[in-house]
């Protein structure tokens, strides 16, 4: 779809925007600008706004707005029968017949052809602060994410790094950040709002060992930081350039968050191969990058290992095996361990009334075995 | 299902709660207020968790924390064929397969029994700041409304009342509330934020003819304005004993909002029933009261005919015939003119897939005439 990649109407007044799947949510962006507009959210750089619908995506600013889900008017769609379908008005909010939008997103195309969508759109903030704080222990940086979260604060980022991934930064970019656990905190709205949150978080990491915090004070400055963690992936093939990567991405009630991270972290730190933690903290979703050799099965299977340890320590805490990447084939295996054979027959019946031929992107995301 | 009506498990710290499908909102909301935490809609008092699940409800509120679709983690659900279903874990969020929360929430009983739910709560903020202000005509106090959400402010409610409804108020509470346009305002956060905001509205009023802000001072003050602003619909009874109400419940994007309630309120005038006009103006939802005897067949005709008049201007303006409360049997003409003919198809699929027999609320929501 990436050829279908025009923004189709704007409408400035009722903040929301119509365009085609192909579109970047970063072109977006840019379009959107002049207007004092933004799309708030923030997946990795080159997601199309079609593919973040499709697997129900979020990024680091979905504790402030929301996901995907959140932030979607109405889709066009095309459905297996070839009919062009509209899943909803354009009103904001609607309780006219099922919720066909929310269906289609995060269906990962099995269920039909993504061809418009309309976003609602937020009023870019007058003022930001962005800071960071560093950690003696990953257990104490996640702590603070949750007392933060506790605390009632709006913060619109919480992103905690670790040692290795702000290793794997400093090399990357040539940065001298301190190589222990760290969190990156964003706050806007009006200056004194923004800056009015900042000193009770401030407060709230003082009292969890945080360092003071250091503020990235220019517009350059702070774009420059949110591009280093956007890119973070890149990084750390920076580090490990002959590696692949197996990314975890699980998510927690935010209670179990701290023990997540620390019991995955001594079953990493005990692992020969290297492994970075990048966690949106303050909606209890959290990854693993683990680098591995593909050339060397047993780092594969290490690194499959690792990654299977993480999920199932997050089924066990009422967690889920996918936050924001979807199940595709590589998570179809942990369904029904998450969801109950109940709700995967659900899906089947669906999926099989709406694609009677399984020709939408076949083989995704329904385990193969369900029948009834 | 009002028997079952028990909170079942409090997490704190995850900030959700799992409850029966029989409490009150506002039971449950006494519940949590010792915990610091509430649940934030606000539908008609009365109203259950699961008969909100159910219509996909909102409220005053949902300006702010959005409605039933953006509130709930996951449903236990009995299906037509007796299973019993989760559809999500407890996590914050997922992409972990069809979004069948949402499926569920709106599809009034059609598809699956909900037998419990676990809601997102709030921290209950720190302070509060109500105020009043009125207007010479019902279009300046919409543009006020819609101005307020362009500027970026984050109200917490922003409700619009007429002249008609307001002398319904007076009369039921012994009230002498200036009988024009008013609009009903809650700012919430720290008591700085809150102060903050109010100021920009104001500015923003001043400039639309608005008068000076009123503001309700002390908790009682503030509790028994919202409480008089939700019995409403009692105070229009109040004003016509022997008569029923017809409810308009339509929404449009915001940039139609003023001329939709313009439009309405001079059809309404010129009509001999009585009307009210009520609005939740921040997400452009509009209702109107239409008072009417029972007994009097041209009475009852009348409102149908305003009721359809207002929903039809609604649809013309890419609008939904229910913002709120439903489709039931009601609305079910109105739903292939905004929804279109496949929108309907694909609800009728989904229905037949999950409930072969037709024995989930049969005759509500999918008209009948759909065939595929």
């Amino acid at each position: 779809m990436t050829l279908m990649n025009r923004v189709k109407a704007l409408h400035v007044e009722d903040m929301d925007v119509v365009v085609e799947p192909g579109i970047g949510w970063m072109e977006l962006n840019e379009y959107l600008e002049s207007y004092g507009l933004f799309f708030p959210l923030d997946p990795g750089p080159g997601a199309t706004i079609g593919g973040m619908c499709a697997t129900r995506c979020s990024g680091s600013l979905a504790v402030r707005y929301g996901t995907m889900r959140d932030n979607v008017i109405s889709l066009k769609v095309v459905l297996a029968d070839g009919e062009v379908m509209k899943t909803a008005s354009r009103a904001r909010k609607s309780a006219a017949g099922y919720d066909l939008t929310r269906l289609l997103i995060g269906s990962e195309g099995t269920l039909g052809v993504i061809t418009e969508i309309t976003l609602r759109l937020q009023k870019l903030p007058q003022s930001s602060v962005v800071a960071m704080c560093n950690f003696p222990t990953i257990k104490d940086a996640a702590d603070v994410a949750i007392a933060t979260m506790h605390s009632g604060i709006q913060v619109s980022r919480v992103e905690l790094l670790d040692e290795v991934q702000i290793r794997a930064i400093n090399l990357a970019n040539d940065k001298k950040l301190p190589e222990i656990p760290t969190l990156m905190f964003e706050f806007v709205g009006t200056e004194a709002y923004a800056r009015e949150q900042t000193q009770i978080v401030q407060k709230i990491a003082s009292e969890h060992n945080g360092s003071d915090f250091v503020f990235a004070e220019d517009p350059e400055e702070k774009k420059e930081l949110w591009k280093i963690r956007k890119e973070a992936l890149w990084a750390c093939f920076a580090m490990k350039p002959k590696c692949e990567a197996m990314i975890t991405d699980v998510c927690v009630p935010l209670s179990h968050l701290a023990e997540l991270i620390s019991r995955s972290k001594q079953e990493l730190d005990a692992s020969p191969l290297t492994c970075t933690v990048i966690a949106h903290a303050g909606d209890g979703n959290f990854h693993v990058v683990v680098l591995f050799d593909p050339t060397k099965e047993e780092q594969r299977r290490e690194a499959e290992r690792l990654n299977h340890f993480m999920v199932h320590t997050a089924l066990s805490m009422e967690g889920t095996c996918t936050g924001e990447h979807g199940v595709g084939t590589g998570k179809m295996k942990y369904l029904e361990k998450e969801l109950g054979i109940e709700n995967l027959r659900t899906m089947k019946r669906i999926k099989d009334a709406l694609d009677p031929k399984n020709i939408m992107n076949p083989g995704k995301l329904i385990p193969p075995h369900i029948c009834f």
